[in-house]
Formats: C-alpha cells, structure tokens, sequence
C-alpha cells in the first residue's frame, strides 16, 4: 500500500458522499475542500442544509454502510483513492478552479480504481484521446497510430473505453505502452457489455477508474461528468471524429477550461463525423494534428521535441539556384539546342546561360554536345 | 474599348518588355514602375547595363516590332492590359511591396488577356482555388462544392486550369458564376491541351490571363512565377489538396505575403495529398474551411457576414434544465418508478425530482402512472 496521511474516517466519509451525491457538484466539491469530509457528512446526518436537499440526504445517508462498502470493493481489487493519498493525481484539483459546463464540475471527491497502473503516474504522462463511438476506418485507424505512438515513448492513453475511437485508442496504446479507462459507471460494472475482454485487459494491465462507486450504472448525465476527469487526467488531449454534439466535444471544452492544450485531427469534410474535430481547429483553439509525433511535440515541454516542418523530398534540382534552373528548364530531351537558342527559351543574356551550363555540365544535369547542349543524365532522372 | 491614360509607345514599350524578359523580374518591375517602360527599352536599346545583361537584351530587342505583336493579338481577341488602363487590376501591385519566392517577385509589367470578363473585376472579387493536379475525388468534389458557392455568391473564381483541383474549380465556378484561368503560357495556347472545351469556355463567358504574350510556351519556372499572379488577382486562396512541395503551396506563400486571407480545405491525415493543406493550416496561419459559406465569411468585410458557430440539431432535450434532464434519464421506459426510487437513480432530493416531475409531465416528457412515473411520449422519442 501507498502512503497515506488520510484519515479512514475521512476516507469513509468520501465514499459516503460519492454513493451520495451525484458527481460534479462543484458546490459539494469545494465545501469538502474546505471543511473536510467528516464534517459535511456530519452536517448531512445532522439534517442541516448544506447542499440544498435538506432531510432527503440524511434518509439515504442512514442506509449506508461506508466501511463495508470500501471492504467490498477491497475484496474487489477496488481501491478509493482520495486527496492526501500518495497516489491521488493532484491535476485533477484543477477542475475546482474551473466553472460549469452542462451543469456539473468540481473536483472529484475521490476516485475508485482498479488495476495495477497508480493514478499519479497516469496523470504525470496522461494523454486523453477521444472520439466518436460511430467512428469511421478511417478514424479508428488514425486513434490506434496515434496512440501507439504516444504510448511507445511513455504516455498513458486515457479515454473513454468506448465503441469506435476510444475502444482504438486503447488498443493502440495496449500493443506499446499503458492506458487508463475513465468509466461513467462502476469499475466493476463491464460497460459497454461488448468491451468485456478490454476491460479485463486494462484492469490487468492499466488502470479503470471512475468517480461513480462500484455497482453504479451509466445515465447520460454520468458520461458528461465523467468527460471532465478524462480531460483533468490527462496533460492534453486530442480528439479525432467528433460529431458537432459529442462527448468529445464536452471533453475538448474540459480542456480548454483546464488550460491544456487541445488538439484535433482533420479529416474528409464531407464527413458528419470529422465536423467536430474542424470546428474546434476553427472556433476554440485546437491545434490541428495528423501524426503521433505531432502530439508528443505539443506535449513534450517547451522545446524540448520540436519537428522539422514536413517537406518533400529534396532532389538534386534543389542544389541549383534560380538562374540555373532556368537553364535546366530551356534544355532540350534529344536534340541539342545552340546558346542563342537557350537564352531565349530562358529569357536570359547569353553570358548568364553559358556560366550556368558549365555548373549543369559539371553535375551531369547537361551534356555538351557538337551543335550544342541538351539534358544530361541527372537532368533527364529529375 | 476601355478609357485608358495609356500613350501607344509605354504600352508597346511594355509588350516588348514582356517578350523580351521574363516574368516575375521584381528589379525590371520596379524600374519599369519608376521610369516607364519607353526610357527602359531605350537604355536597353542603347546598350547600357539596365538589368546587367548587356548588349544581349539589345541584339534580341532589335528583332522584335511590338506594334505588330499588339496588333496580330488584338486580331485573336487577345488585349494587352497595363497600369493606367481603366481595366488594370491594381491589386497585383501589391506584389511590388513583397519579397522573392523561388527567386521571382514583382508586379506585372502588363496582362495578355483574352475574354469578355474585367481584369479589374476579377481582382475586385477574385478568389483564388488551387489545389493539386493529381487530386482525389474528394478533393476535386470539395473543389467543386466551394467554387460553386462563391461563385453563386459572385465571386470569381481565380484557378491556374491545371487537371485536378484547378479543374473543378473551373467547372464550379462555370455552372454558377465567373472564372478566371491564369495560364504559364501564352493565352492564345492550350495547355493542358485536355482542357481545349474548358479554356475554350472561359474564353468565352470569363477570361484567360497571362504575364507572358501569345504564342510563349510554358517552363517550370513560369508556373511559379504565374502563381503570384493568382494570388495577387484575388483577395483571398483556398488551397484544397496540395503535395508537400507543390505549386498550390507557392500560391499560398504569395498569398501570405501580399497579407491576404489564406484557407485550406482539411482531408484525411492518411491521405498524401492532403499534407500540404494541413501544413498552412498548422504552420502558416491558414484558416481550415470546410465549406463556401466558411470561404465566404472569410472574404466578407469584417462582420459583413458571420456565421454562427455550427452545432448539431437542437432538440427537445435542450428545452430542459440540467436538474431536470437528470429526473428525465432516471425515468423508466414501461414500469414506472417511485419518488424514491427517481431520487436515488438522479441522485436528487425528493421534492427537487417532485417538482421536476411537474415539468416533465407538463411538457410530455414523463407521464404519471398509478404507481409513479415513466417515461412520456416526448421523452420516448428522444
């Protein structure tokens, strides 16, 4: 075990309050920060008003057994991790200092997990990569290069463990490296039903993690709030097919809200998919990415792994300067054409031509012959 | 004809020029700008050291007879247009204000053009669409679609009649509006001579413009040199499928330099063509569009015309505050539910659903049963 300066009973009194309350209550998040959780659970039996929801909380408080619970999921593999644990990921308290988006925000007050992967390492190298669930080939192909490559050189791939781009994106980082799977339900629970063999995998090998406790089912409302610990897990995040109203989209706006870089990868225009990933490269600042590498080099700190801007091939016509190439491009295939002749072709004196054929005759890009010259050998391959 | 401040001997001066230099010579262009073309051609004539080509220039200056070559065009319907002309766009003289790219620079020393339409209106509302010649059928689709739209909107669209991109351009802009082919060689030619009925067309209902007169073929070279020209005769460039190193991306490099608008079309990162489109995009400030309604607004005064940022279909959900969203996905399908029960599954407070309940089933969301609520025939159908 880690070390820990938690109390049990506040680490008690936080899973209290997550099978409690729903999570993102930025309003419950930032009294727990201040008072301690014993205290507002305190408050909560005691019936008083702290969340607005007066007597009602207390009746369900009264049916919960926290230590068992917490005894439960131990038998599970199930751990609650909370603030003050040495494997609480600190980043994810940055969300306390963001405003709502759809209703719901705050740090959470803990996070189940399961798996060997600690959620501090996640969160110290965390990558989101996210998507639509109706993803195309096209994307899923691009998510499992991305994140393959992110994953070789030491990044943690965190998303959804969704159909389409996250199921990919897992994937991907699983053939090279780790992942991190964000639940909008229990981390016991196999949701969805189809992702069994990736969820027992990533529970192996990678870490599932969820605000909800164990045994808690998806709402849509869950999948919304769960999108923002996607986003504070992770040091960036890239979203790749994302229809216009997506949870992509609401992870991408957790980003933005955290202050962390937002990427997006483009794709066909024409499909309803990519319009997502194009608006947030056209309205909210996402930096347009095609490739892994591109991703590490927004990721890495500043400077530390800058890319050469992509170009074409060099060929041996780059060697020349421009007056040369004009040459190069008045020279006949077959036969060979007299100086006059070229320096009309090239729009040039015929003194400029004549120096500029002794370079291209000397790097083979011309020949002379009796009446003149023609292309050489590398001119001709060029 | 059009009112021109024109003297016969500076235009023919300028022809003479034209045959007589090559394109895109920024020094001959500024020299011409602050002299005229009349005194140029007589130092040339006199065998002074103007351009540093010496008495070569002279020797090819004594076969040419301008008159001849302005008159043996005007019979093709080819004019020649130069500043002071009514006709004269004055926006390529912005290119006297820029830098060298691939060592050509410089405004226009005149315009062969053939064709009903308006130098001066091309440039008024010009834009230019470029892209590769070895596009994709949804490169030459996207080009299409756009060129179409901004044409409708009368926009003319400015394209060098290349295969590909430049092609559909052409064509879109055809079955809408106007088009304008910027060709590397003289304009009474064919080249591409696949593109016979499309020049043929624009020559009819657009107009066909050249730096270099009639009967001049094309070079590598001029093909650089001509791309500076479209950017120039058009207020903004949407590049739409370009290689690495390819003429579009030139284009756009003019483009950046007069400080005009740049667009890229985004495609699939796994698609080579699209390499360069997304290059401006990450790298040379240009805007991703995906449409020409995004073109549009671009090119539009400031504000003239603002889109609204696309989002998906609303839908009756929307209506909804967030407490009660959460109440509607706590809500069963067929067997209804309790108070309580809503309450745990929303995570609310009893008279917080209650008062929720009295919404939804107001609005047909939820519909109260005997022993509690279920879902409503408004909350089935979304």
């Amino acid at each position: 075990m880690t070390v820990s300066t938690v109390s049990a009973e506040e680490r008690e009194a936080r899973a209290a309050l997550s099978r409690l309350v729903e999570p993102g209550n930025a309003r419950l998040s930032r009294t727990v920060a201040e008072h301690g959780a014993v205290v507002v659970l305190e408050e909560i039996r005691a019936e008083s008003d702290v969340l607005g929801n007066r007597s009602d909380l207390a009746d369900r408080l009264r049916t919960l057994d926290a230590r068992a619970d917490l005894e439960r999921a131990a038998e599970q593999g199930i751990r609650f991790v909370v603030p003050g644990d040495a494997e609480w990921p600190t980043p994810v308290e940055g969300l306390d200092a963001c405003g709502r988006i759809e209703g719901s925000g705050g740090a959470p007050l803990g996070l189940w997990a399961r798996g060997p992967l600690r959620l501090d390492e996640v969160a110290a190298q965390g990558v989101a990569i996210v998507g639509s669930r109706s993803a195309t080939t096209y994307g899923t192909t691009v998510a499992g290069d991305v994140s393959a490559r992110v994953a070789h050189e030491g990044w943690t791939v965190v998303s959804g463990g969704a159909f389409g781009i996250d199921q990919a994106a897992h994937r991907g980082a699983l053939a090279e490296g780790r992942t991190a799977v964000v639940l909008a339900c229990g981390v016991d629970r196999v949701y969805p039903v189809a992702h069994q063999r990736l969820l027992e995998f990533v529970g192996e090998h990678g870490v599932i993690v969820s605000e909800l406790p164990p045994g808690c089912t998806v709402t849509r409302g869950r999948f919304l709030t769960r999108n923002r610990v996607i986003a504070a897990l992770s040091s960036g995040t890239v979203v790749i097919e994302a229809a216009l109203r997506s949870g992509a989209i609401n992870t991408a706006s957790w980003t933005n809200e955290l202050g962390r870089p937002l990427m997006a990868v483009p794709g066909p225009v024409t499909s309803a998919v990519s319009a997502g990933a194009h608006q947030l490269i056209r309205n909210r600042g996402a930096v347009l990415v095609t490739r892994g590498d591109e991703v590490l080099e927004l990721l890495a700190p500043m400077g530390a792994r800058t890319l050469d801007e992509p170009r074409g091939a060099e060929t041996p016509r780059d060697w020349l300067d421009p007056v040369e190439k004009r040459v190069l491009d008045a020279l006949p295939v077959r036969r060979a054409a007299g100086l006059a002749s070229l320096a009309t072709r090239a729009g040039l004196a015929r003194a400029r031509v004549r120096r500029s054929l002794e370079v291209l005759v000397e790097a083979g890009f011309a020949e002379a012959c009796e009446d003149g010259w023609r292309l050489g050998p590398l001119g001709r391959s060029t």
